[in-house]
Formats: C-alpha cells, sequence, structure tokens
C-alpha cells in the first residue's frame, strides 16, 4: 500500500446512487479513481465522466492491478459476480463492499485483504449530499486494512465508527424503516393529495417538524394523532376515505394498530 | 365584535397538545385568553397559569359572554360535549374548533356563528413550535368571520388559507402519514436499535436527509432501498431478523410490497 492515500489507485464496481455519490465525494477530496465499472454504459459513462476515470461494462476488463476495489451493487448481482469480481487480481489489493445487509465473510474465499466500507444514508443520483454528517461503518480483515479505511472516510466525514457485520445488519434494518419506509409515507400522502388536487408542498413544514423532533424527543414521546389517542371516530372516517385502495387502506389500518399497541 | 381583535374575550376549550401550543402563541402575539377548560385539573392549571388565564374542569362554568370559544378536544369528547359547550352562551360570540376530519356543519345546529381554525402540524406540550411557518386551514359560516379568523392567523402565521371541511378532511388524512406513521417509522426504528444495544442517534442524519430530499425531488424520486430495487436477499434477511414480531414483521413485508407495487 502506498503512503499517501490519495494516491491509492481505486476502482469503483457499480455506479447506481451510493456509488456514484461516493465517489464523487472522493474524487472532491483528490482521489484518484481510476476505473468505474457498470452494467449499463449510460451509468458508467455518466460517472466516469465526472471524475475523470475510465469506464467498463464488462467485469473481464476490469484493472487486475488497482490498490482499492470498492464494490457497490445491487445484493444479489453482488453475490453473483464476486467470482468475477475478485479473480486475477493484485494479491495486495484491498476489497470493500458497501452494502448494509452483507456480511464482511463473504470475502473470505476470495481474496487475502478485505473490509466493509458503509455510508449509511440515502442516496439519489440528483442529488448531492453533505458527506461530513454521514455516518460510516468499517469492518476490516486486519487492523492495518481497518485503520486505512477509517482514513479515508475520515476524508470525507466526520462521523466514522467500527461495526461487526452483525450491527451493520441492524442498523440497516433500522435504516429501512427510518428513511425508505418514512419516505414511502410521504409518497403515499402524495399520492392522496394529487387524488384531491392539493399540493404536496403544503405538507413539508410538518415533514420538517416530524424529523426536527426526534432530536429533543423520543420517537415515542413524539407520538401524536388519532391513533395514538385511539380516536376511533377520525380511523373510521380516513378507512372510508381509503376504500377505494385496498392496500393502502390495510396500511392504515395495520400502523394505527401498531402505534396503539405500543402506546399501551 | 371589537375592532382590537387582541381585545377580544377568548375561551379554551381543551388543554391538550394543539390548545397548548397554540393558546401559547396567540398570548405571546398579546391576545387575552380569559379562561381554560380541560377535563383534568393538571392540564387546566398548567397551561392557564402560562397564559394568565383563569381555568375550570366543569363546563357548566364555562365564561358565558367570551367573544371567541377555541375548542380542540380529542374528535369524540367534542361530539359528545358540543351541546354543553354551546348552552346559554353569548348570542353573537363565534365558536370554532380545530379538529382535521371534523365538518364544520357540526356547529350548525347549535350556535349563529362558527367556523374551523385548523393549523396543520404535531403538536407536543413538551416541544415549543415555530407557528410562522404552520398553515392555517380556515373556514367560517360568513365572510365575516372568515376574515376575522385569518386576521387572528396572520398574527402568528405567514401561511394562512382557506379549505372547505372537504380539502381539510383530505389534508388531515394525507398529515396522519406524512407526521403519524412517519413517526412510528422512526419508533420502530428506535426499538429495534434498542434492542441491538445501538444509539438512535445513529439514524439522525439519515431522517433529516429523507425529510431534506423531498423538497426537492418528489417522494417517488427520492425513493432508495431494497423494497424498490426488490432485493429479495435483503428483504428475506429482514423478515427474518423480524420473526420474533409478528406484527413488525407483517408491517415490513406489507409496506415493502407497496413500494415495490407503486414503483411499476
Amino acid at each position: 500500500m502506498k503512503k499517501n492515500i490519495q494516491a491509492l489507485s481505486i476502482v469503483f464496481v457499480g455506479a447506481g446512487n451510493l456509488a456514484t455519490n461516493l465517489a464523487k465525494a472522493l474524487f472532491r477530496e483528490g482521489f484518484h479513481i481510476d476505473q468505474v465499472y457498470s452494467r449499463t454504459v449510460e451509468s458508467a459513462y455518466s460517472l466516469a465522466q465526472y471524475i475523470n476515470a475510465k469506464y467498463t461494462t464488462s467485469l473481464v476488463d476490469l484493472k487486475p492491478d488497482a490498490d482499492l476495489y470498492i464494490v457497490s451493487l445491487k445484493d444479489s448481482a453482488f453475490v453473483e459476480l464476486i467470482n468475477e469480481i475478485c479473480e486475477a487480481k493484485n494479491s495486495n489489493a484491498l476489497f470493500v463492499h458497501t452494502a448494509g445487509s452483507i456480511p464482511m465473510s463473504i470475502w473470505s474465499n476470495h481474496v487475502q485483504n478485505y473490509g466493509v466500507f458503509y455510508p449509511m444514508q440515502t442516496f439519489s443520483k440528483q442529488r448531492e449530499v453533505d458527506f461530513r454528517e454521514i455516518p460510516f461503518f468499517i469492518e476490516a480483515s486486519s487492523p492495518k486494512h481497518c485503520n486505512l479505511l477509517k482514513e479515508i472516510a475520515h476524508t470525507i466525514s466526520d462521523k466514522v465508527y467500527d461495526a461487526t457485520s452483525e450491527q451493520r445488519k441492524s442498523l440497516h434494518l433500522a435504516a429501512v424503516f427510518t428513511c425508505n419506509f418514512t419516505n414511502h409515507m410521504y409518497a403515499l400522502a402524495d399520492e392522496l393529495l394529487e387524488k384531491y388536487g392539493l399540493p404536496f408542498e403544503t405538507m413539508l413544514p410538518l415533514i420538517d417538524e416530524t424529523a426536527r423532533k426526534v432530536h429533543q424527543l423520543t420517537p415515542k414521546q413524539a407520538q401524536t394523532g388519532p391513533a395514538i389517542r385511539y380516536d376511533e371516530g377520525v380511523i373510521g372516517k380516513h378507512l372510508e376515505m381509503l376504500a377505494d385502495d385496498k392496500q393502502m387502506q390495510q396500511l392504515y389500518e395495520l400502523i394505527s394498530k401498531s402505534i396503539h399497541d405500543r402506546s399501551k
């Protein structure tokens, strides 16, 4: 490994939302990303252009002599492609993945030096995020590589932690509730408002306050609304309004029940 | 009605989260709240003290000659108590409620002047909110009273709108998804993290970014995570982790299905 971490030769395997945001953040800190792989030309090309890297859509053309391979693929694709990714590469190279729910041990039969580099955040290509606030959870096959990964993470974030594969899996599950499911609640509200001809913007102060509130109160303390009071009049009216969408109605009922049951 | 709105004699019927926050905000703008009613002494007393008002726990002692009665009760209690609230009061008085899902017409058989004064926000007694950002939705039995209510709302908020009872009901339903259900997603994450011995604070950057994101992208564009990709490996692992809590497991499955179905 080279002394100056910015001089490392880095390859990104994957050019999705996470890879795109992470590669751009590293690029801005002076890292050299030599190559980007993606299954689709559009993704590979558009990321590679931004970060001044070469690109390929074929794993057999993956640069064999890089120092660090950062693999950021859909979990099922990763499991399928790990053999090809690891084959005939520099034996001193470090391989990391960025997935919340895949254990570090997935690498152990394939390469010598490996780890996990997990930034816990929601990434979309259309939006650049402030990396300084993003917690990074790091794991590696040796203390030396763990330190190296932490050093890299620290160049872009102020929040770098050790986490075992077990802990990371738990964080990922919690993050699905906190972020993906929360965003879906926004999406369902958006759908309802569109049906009634009302603008989604009216919800933004409420969305912001709901998020700010849990900086001060626990989510349990912060809970309000008809479900916690179990106001049957309101709940009944709402279920009626959702009668033409059985899936949304079922969701409303189940979430309300869960709120009420947990309030006891 | 008096010319100077700050000189109105106001009575609050209810001293819950919404009433407490609204009464304090009006008090800070120089309004005189003469009396607070609540079923419980603690709530009545603690709000009354703060806003320098009298208090009662008995509806028969409600001041009969106020100018404005602001009723902010649980919906079922309101329906039950409306007779008593309206009985033998100043016939020129204006009666308003603050409920999202109760039509304005509920007043029509009881009093002459009535309306709705609905601030769409999540209120907790332990937390003071910035009212300037909160949208108020106003409806009244006459244009004169509608204007008066808007004038009052404008003293504390920059966002004051007309809304029919139908529109208000739709906004309230959307707000339940946006706020109450979202907060419950935070609560479930909190519960999981506690089980695994991890701090909820790690989720705050994710919560904040999820909220900020929908200022720029639609919720549909902002959606990320295993459900939208339908990453069966991850979803299967998560369902396994939730095996000891059937309700949470069912929620995970149903929300994931809803995300995936709506992404098509």
